[in-house]
């Protein structure tokens, strides 16, 4: 009998929610490695005035991994569409009660895992509290991951030259030791500079990356992000996450082949455009292997009226990222 | 081997909490109906906002029945102490969430039951949405249990003459048949004119009351309550308490004997006076067993910044009241 393969999930929000939810069918050890840079929406509420780390990303990593009755991990995701509490996760208070409660984050985790009965691990990249700030082209500098998210300023005209944190955050050992000993490492799919990114600004974990002897497969995003990503295709994307990480360390690239209907698409154009598939390869001397499927899912999402930020409409498939992943794990 | 016994305990609130907690170590069967008019604090703002029923006395019933790990009582009874959501409790805010997204309390309370496994059943009196009203002697009307409980118009010259609710209340029929059932009913210790009277109020409960083979038992509260029970000796307390449920029914009333120092009475006089002790048998007639005892918990309770409202500093200690009950009980 082999033994079981070490799968490290990095990223945050619903990209990350989406592989572990496949993956976590599959008889894999699951360690989701999780940005700890957002500050938008219930989490930026909760840091501002609690004083804790965002709670937004860790709360999806949670419950993707979770197996415990239905009931808790709904409540988890319960969002209050009214009153003083509108727009937060119960999972957010929870988890910043929790950490308020034992004194920090870390303290919290082995109680978050008992009360969700986690399959796998929820390892938040820092216990650091920092904030992400970018640099654009022309010098000028956006400060805050919700900014960088949202501003409107951000064009084709005013792209981001150089993403970093203030001040420098290090990283959390159950990160490194993950990485170390994983069989397989899966970035992505997520927004890019604002949730893969910032991952790798994170000091001890772009040389750790470098090192391992995982192999590293690559979710390319279904969408570029107006302002962030306009006009990417599957190799810019490839690109900037190696430009991050300091090598080309990337081994497989996932990347979605099938165009949504121009209905769809019309639909959801302010998120973006479809990502450009690859026409042949990137570079003869390359030894990436590119999988294009059909990677988009079925189910529809629609923009609710509690949420307090705009959330990815076109969503991957977790079965079929699953399946793939466990294809080339295996 | 005898049947298990079935114990009732009625009320709301912190009283209720400390008998349930003492009792909970005894092989009884223990149901607590819950009193379901609280509109202040986290509870009223709950209310207001979201539109549901107050949480805030049955979240302490559960916690005192729950058998879940200790975390999980932790986090219900967690109170913000900064923030939006400042004064609140999290176990309210789960209750209400919950209660939201089951269509209904009464469609939640299984899953409550669940996360908190619960020894008993923890029922509240009504499901219907209503007010307290206070007349006062005066003809001055106080709307809101909140208002009523904090008037600074109370005083006394100015005492409640008559309590009802707006509009009128059905019993749950749960509550019914735990009365009809059960081999004892507990009343109290809990804030006479919001918390124990309100029981009284909702059609359909005393009756039930007047009509069980039940052995009722009444703790009397240790302490009076400015501008409700001024003055009010344990025979009074007794008389109020026969007269809303119309008629003597009343078999053990175990009341606290014992004065505190001087110095811990002066610390807490804003919350009244002690209780007077009964001198002699009201009433020659009366068949009941009066029994008095040191009643007073060691533990020393003080209000925290984060509370909405003002608490009960002195309080019963729970394993001496269980005992007592047990006694008269087995």
């Amino acid at each position: 009998m082999s033994e079981t393969k070490k799968i490290v999930v990095m990223g945050g929000g619903t990209g990350t929610f989406t592989v572990l939810q496949g993956l976590k069918k599959y008889p894999f050890e699951l360690f989701a490695i999780v940005a700890m840079t957002d500050d938008g929406g219930s989490s930026g509420i909760l840091r501002d005035e609690l004083g804790v780390l965002p709670p937004g990303d860790l709360r999806q990593c949670l419950v993707a991994l979770s197996e415990s009755p239905e009931i808790l991990r709904d409540i988890f995701n319960y969002r209050f569409s009214k009153g003083s509490m509108k727009g937060h996760n119960l999972g957010n208070l929870l988890i910043s009660a929790l950490e308020t409660m034992k004194g920090g984050l870390d303290k919290a985790l082995p109680y978050l895992n008992q009360i969700l009965a986690l399959r796998g691990e929820a390892i938040p990249i820092t216990f650091d509290k920092v904030k992400l700030v970018a640099k654009l082209e022309n010098g000028q500098v956006l400060s805050g991951e919700h900014l960088i998210n949202t501003s409107k300023f951000l064009n084709k005209n005013h792209l981001i030259k150089r993403l970093f944190t203030q001040p420098k955050a290090m990283a959390n050992p159950k990160a490194i030791k993950a990485i170390e000993e994983a069989n397989a490492i899966v970035i992505g799919p997520g927004n890019l500079y604002c949730s893969l990114l910032p991952l790798f600004l994170i000091e001890g974990i772009t040389k750790v990356l470098r090192d391992t002897k995982a192999k590293i497969i690559y979710n390319v995003n279904l969408m570029t992000k107006l302002g962030h990503t306009d006009g990417f295709s599957v190799f810019d994307f490839v690109k900037k996450v190696e430009e991050y990480i300091g090598n080309e360390v990337i081994d497989y690239v996932l990347f979605n082949n099938k165009k949504p209907s121009v209905a769809v698409l019309k639909k959801y154009a302010f998120q973006g455009e479809i990502v450009k598939v690859p026409q042949g390869k990137q570079d003869r001397k390359s030894k990436k292997i590119f999988i294009g499927k059909n990677l988009i899912s079925k189910e529809i999402y629609e923009q609710k009226a509690s949420d307090l930020l705009k959330r990815n409409l076109i969503r991957h498939d977790s079965d079929k990222l699953a399946k793939i992943i466990s294809e080339i794990i295996k």
